[in-house]
């Protein structure tokens, strides 16, 4: 079994994706390629930390993740091939790892440096065709991790200070929208158990979700608990809080985007949450 | 062989379709997954309706076809297997599989039910991920129908009140746009054979078609027969009778959208149809 | 190994592609496709000339090359199938393997005209599905190229006259920009090779390179050599001069769109090209 992934901020208009196939498939004929998602915005790190961390569960063991969201690209920032939960996830090494090695053990962690296994000619705006995709096709063969470069610790990986939901002083806890989604859902950096964590510590009983001027009383379970046209706050299918409109588009019709602030709390009154 | 074609709502910026792979895989390492599209109008079940009836035809028989455009998961609606015409269908019970079950004789049916064949964890937000794509892959190791749930009988299911082409007062065709697709061509809902039947019950030879302010005289055989920038009728590749702008967008230069009515009438002249 | 990759003009929203898939998958459960570009603009035969000519060399030798940008179908234009490099190329002939031809010698080159290998019914619209995918399928199966259809020489093929970048009378080197890519980079048809003659026939020593009202001094070798926000130029990823904004869409910020000429002098100077 040799699946490769491709995250990456490329769009859906060049033939960046289908060239890195191109190489993929002259190295292992059997390798097989899944596009997991191209439109990251360009250079966003933050998205795709919690993206990669989202979806990469859902393949099977083994499988190798390349993220191609790279601003660095040739400069002297390193590429990291990453062992960890039985996948290897190949990377700049500029934080886009992050929220994977906050959540899990890793196991070896190597500097892609070996040029045996990059194409002939690597040229400095895309690493992607020339180091990351024929890595990945020769780690797929079977090469082993050791075989790219020097083993690198944890501790020497770039790590991105991405902000976590936190208790204001009134109590609250404040989130922050991280990703509208095709459907207009607003998806927030506030996951299930941090929501349960926050609903066990209190015993009011009504949670009350604030994002701009829109105020949605209680957790739905899924988006039609609402009226058609209504908001509701659902916990979405990755595990994080969003802001749905059951049959509309939540991101325009109540002005949330990227980076909006949502706060919750809890109010007297029957469970509804 | 085990093909299994997606067919969603999802768009093509976010990552559910290649989670559904991820999963797929994880099932059927040697599944071929195929996006048929993903840019169904979000919640169209007639427009999803027609494409999938459409194209299904084909994929090899023994494929089978995901269709997730579902305004009701998390809802009470069913899921259903459907077997027709030698490929299998997986969908929700939401009449998305409406035309496919008016024109093709069914095979087995069955409610799919039996949690035994889906992601241990089941949202109420993504049932593409959580039960389709492990139904679809069990399916495509050879799992059989009967093992999901109950047979259902065709008569059990959901179906939509799809507008057909009717004859007016006057005698005239009356049809629908039903779809525009990237090139400008505007798809009408009367196909080749409602055609012929029209054409055939008169003694007029010229027919006149027209959309909005705009009369074409004539069906041409290709995009070519009309001058650059002029509007001409084709049977599109999908055997629908299509409104076309040779080297040109028509939907932008005649105004016409989604949901156009379109007549067609048939006067004395030469046979130019 | 049977790999098939379509390079086309259809977009990404329809199931256009699907349904190519479909088809060869119908007649070759084992071929793997992979989507190289189908977002070249709607008849744009020279930038699908340029693209084909970037890529194909990124595939394994034996690939079989769709190409479906085809402003001509259902009139009297022939399908070709060129081999070339030991690649197949399945087009139109209608110029869009101008530049590959220019580049390389050609093996065999047939006119696709047996209709034993196309689907039963074609259709006058979608060659794509009926003539390309099938012969493309049964190609990577093995059908020898000479079964289906006649020989033809190279001359004989239709040829674009694409323009060359040229020396203007005041000896500027004159480009054109061929292309912006989803980062907004603005790609020029000056390449390597071409550029490097240029400044080798001369003494001056700084390069200049002027478009619309930008001037940029000296080529850079990745995108970071500019400070955020500041245009430089560099050799892209396919060999091409470019246009960029360190971290910015150049295309935007210096209102440079396809089709903009640029022009590159020499300067005294300290070396910085």
């Amino acid at each position: 079994m040799s699946i490769i992934t491709l995250l990456t901020d490329f769009g859906t208009e060049d033939a960046y994706a289908g060239v890195m196939k191109g190489v993929i498939l002259s190295i292992n004929a059997s390798a097989v390629v899944v596009d997991v998602c191209h439109t990251v915005a360009p250079q966003d790190l933050i998205g795709a930390a919690y993206l990669i961390n989202a979806v990469y569960k859902y393949f099977p063991k083994g499988t190798i993740h390349i993220i191609v969201v790279d601003p660095g690209v040739g400069g002297d920032r390193s590429i990291v091939a990453v062992g960890l939960a039985e996948h290897v996830f190949l990377a700049p090494d500029n934080g886009v790892l992050t929220l994977l090695m906050d959540e899990n053990d890793t196991d070896d962690i190597v500097r892609v440096e070996n040029p045996h296994f990059f194409l002939n000619e690597v040229s400095h705006t895309f690493h992607g065709r020339d180091i990351f995709a024929p890595v990945a096709s020769h780690l797929s063969r079977g090469v082993p991790l050791d075989q790219f470069g020097r083993s690198l610790n944890p501790q020497d990986l770039v790590r991105l200070n991405i902000s976590k939901p936190y208790l204001s002083e009134k109590g609250e806890l404040i989130g922050t929208i991280i990703s509208i989604d095709h459907f207009g859902n607003c998806i927030s950096n506030i996951d299930d158990s941090r929501l349960k964590e926050f609903i066990q510590n209190s015993p009011e009983k009504t949670l009350v979700i604030k994002v701009d001027k829109t105020v949605i009383k209680g957790l739905s379970q899924s988006y039609l608990n609402a009226a058609p046209g209504d908001p509701a706050a659902v916990i979405g299918s990755f595990g994080f809080l969003e802001i749905a409109v059951n049959c509309g588009n939540a991101s325009r019709r109540l002005k949330v985007s990227k980076g909006h602030t949502l706060s919750l709390k809890l109010r007297p009154g029957s469970k509804i949450h």
